[in-house]
């Protein structure tokens, strides 16, 4: 049974090359999508399709709209959704990625560092899992095919 | 990933082609459907199907109910809607197919010009992303592939 | 029992009114609501209440942030939804308006005078009734009470 | 018409006695709810019911439960939602009860300074409004009743 | 707690008054609501409003137009449906309203002769209770409030 | 685009074989699934697979809850929905599975003989589509391809 | 804030009592609704109504269809559930109950004996909150108004 | 027709390869999928992934979430539902997969013995059939291919 994954969350480490590779590793027939990666795309991609906006806060709401367009598409597809949340940044696109599969019944592996346990503990509470790594994430991927 | 677009809009001109031949260039793996661009088989369709009618109010009606089943037949198939706005004409149906797609939580593109953002203001604030050429939406599409 | 009417639909003329004294007259326990009907309100409210914008777009874009806002709350409320299209101007918002009562099963009432029967064949075949005057409109909300 | 407001966000300023005073101010006929605003207790609250827990995060697992059961069921209760972001802290069960406001339909009004408007952008571009201030915000609630 | 019954169904027997003073026997918090039973004013209803049709079949086009809104109106606002099954006609109203009760989570009391059990068998398999009287149907109103 | 087509309806004449055979004609990639057409199979199903039932009543229902299974399931594969209405009996299931098309946002085309125009009044005006022949109905699967 | 309150559970003790005193100790403003919990005639009433049944299992069944009707009225009009599991007993029909609370979006509270923590673990897990008292649990219904 | 059935129910006998071997013997073209059947797995999952929980209730709720996570992964994929309730055990979480099949209209088949009739009757009474073996509940699958 193919499923696809999408992986939500922090866009500065590599932790989705390695759930990749950790899923191949397993054999596990799973297609991963996820948001944007490229942190200066992301920023751009507004101004770089729509043309330059008149101040920072348009060319953010630009650039948004085309990232939320992008989104909406792909966790349409997804049949179970990783959020993690890194150290930094505030990442609320990663709450609401998070929030928006538990409201549409998509299954939600929560992965966050141990600092970050009661900040995101209302969130936590209504993922499915929350785990510390993502190898635990993978080894939860594979639960689904035992 | 393959994707279904359902191109909304109008019929007089062939932006659809134009859609259709910008993303073979960039290789999408992209379904496209629309409504009837046919205009005369679009309204004599009713008539053709079922016979002569009473009135004008009639033959209209006949020919609305079968372009809207097969609307809503290739709509419920479409990820993504892209709506385009002429500069004539009422497009009604346009701004139907358009708040259909908001409505149903598919993520919708509405491509306009300039012209006209004053009337369509508040269909555009719903949209995902708002454009004013269809090169503009092209790119739209293939960032979700980027 | 009490039933709340939202009238969607042209703002420059006094149908509102018109339906209003008309449901008076029959004592129906109606509740009228309706989109801003004060024309330049509507356009100003951006920029009253947020402060002027970068130009006529992010201007338009700021007053219909806040309209779509206060026709979902008051929409959310209606049990039934007239939706009237005079002969001028666009309109695309009444069909919005109109196409949302279709999708989230609240019963239409569509008034349009004749001449508009063809470019709204689409949505008319979606609505409940279709009439050519507002008197029409509050004889099929009387028959609900008969 | 009466509405209820759900009011989300930061608890660590008087932002709902503003909001609520100003309301009041304006004799709009609306009902506040909003989460636990008292810190220690929204803290304490799953060890005082439940009884003390094996670690500091099964303490905040009882405690968010019963926070995000409160929360729903008030929610459930609102016709419109206003989540205020402050400067500090993560904010997370703010970008969650923010999302569910979207992905309920609920009407939303995001609140937040200036300086958030970068990590905000992606839940902003979905709101219906946002504002830089509690007094806007006050206004588009008023303006619903105009 | 008040509820409100909504009763489809045979509009040529006196039923709906014994079911209505039943439950006011038993003092009952019921509201009831029905289709139009004036079986004539819903057959010319779509004339008497909209006007002469063309023919007999827009002559029923115009009243089921207005019947559906009345009857979408009602449903809407019903906790329980009860749908009455006559020896007579072939009452496909009473099947449609049946079945949007079942389809929408309305719980549905079936009320049938014997000798329509076979015809019915489908309906009857998916409502909640099926009975031969509308004695038997107040009884389980009234077990509501036990 | 291939779509699947459920053909419900009377059970007592050829008619499915005459749209497989006019869609093959028309080289139109669809599927065709239907309720049970076997009558007797359909009336037997029941005590065939759970033993002998007590009376006339419960053998039909046990037969009515498999039917009703099977209807579940391949109506949720359906991309349109075909009713048949003939001149016989009372064909309440035929009303049930147009009610569920209608209910579900499946588009439905409605069939039935000019002589059952007004008893089906209701229903067919909720229908996309209503036409008096099954080479009608084909031609307006054929035209949701052209 | 009135409130709603379904009681799933078992019947053979006198919780329900409990938990509306010790409410009405506190003043909280809740409406208490549940199903039938008079044993007897929990499992009589498909006779009583609708009269002998030819055996035990069509007089369960009898019976049930009336229960079920009941619970989904009341649990229609929850805003809250409240699910105890006792000691004895299958208890089905609560886990149904807490399950359809579950799935419909309305927050459950679950309580149930330590020694029950195995069994039901896999529904505790989608509860809101497990208490082991009910003592625990009105002082959940009590923080959702401080 | 290929369709997916999630075999929900009881683990401690070989009542699933008695299914899949009867449906290999009349060549359906069905996939299977099912809970996790070993026990010791399903009730280890959570510490074999997470680390040792503090005590009984945790190690309980962290094997849960992930034994849930992959039910609600498999069931929204399933077709149809068979629930099978065996002699032993409260298999609550067998009642939670069917009543989920219930609300979410995934056609439920319910197996069980004769003397689980009573206490499973409310259940019993919104599957779509009820079997006491699983030969019967295969005849039902093949007759969807009838």
């Amino acid at each position: 049974m193919d499923l696809t994954v999408y992986l939500a969350g922090e866009i500065h480490s590599d932790w989705r090359d390695k759930i990749q590779s950790l899923a191949a590793e397993k054999d596990l027939p799973l297609t991963f999508v996820s948001p944007q990666t490229n942190h200066d795309l992301s920023d751009d991609i507004g101004e770089n399709i729509l043309g330059e906006q008149p101040n920072k806060y348009y060319r953010d709401d630009a650039a948004s709209g085309i990232n939320n367009l992008r989104t909406q598409v792909l966790m349409n597809k997804a049949d179970v959704v990783i959020a993690l949340f890194g150290e930094e940044y505030k990442q609320w696109n990663t709450a609401m990625d998070a929030t928006t599969a538990i409201n549409n019944g998509k299954p939600l592996i929560l992965v966050r560092p141990e600092k970050l346990i009661h900040p995101l503990k209302e969130i936590s509470e209504k993922a499915n899992v929350v785990t510390s790594s993502v190898e635990q994430a993978v080894e939860v991927l594979a639960y689904i095919y035992k």
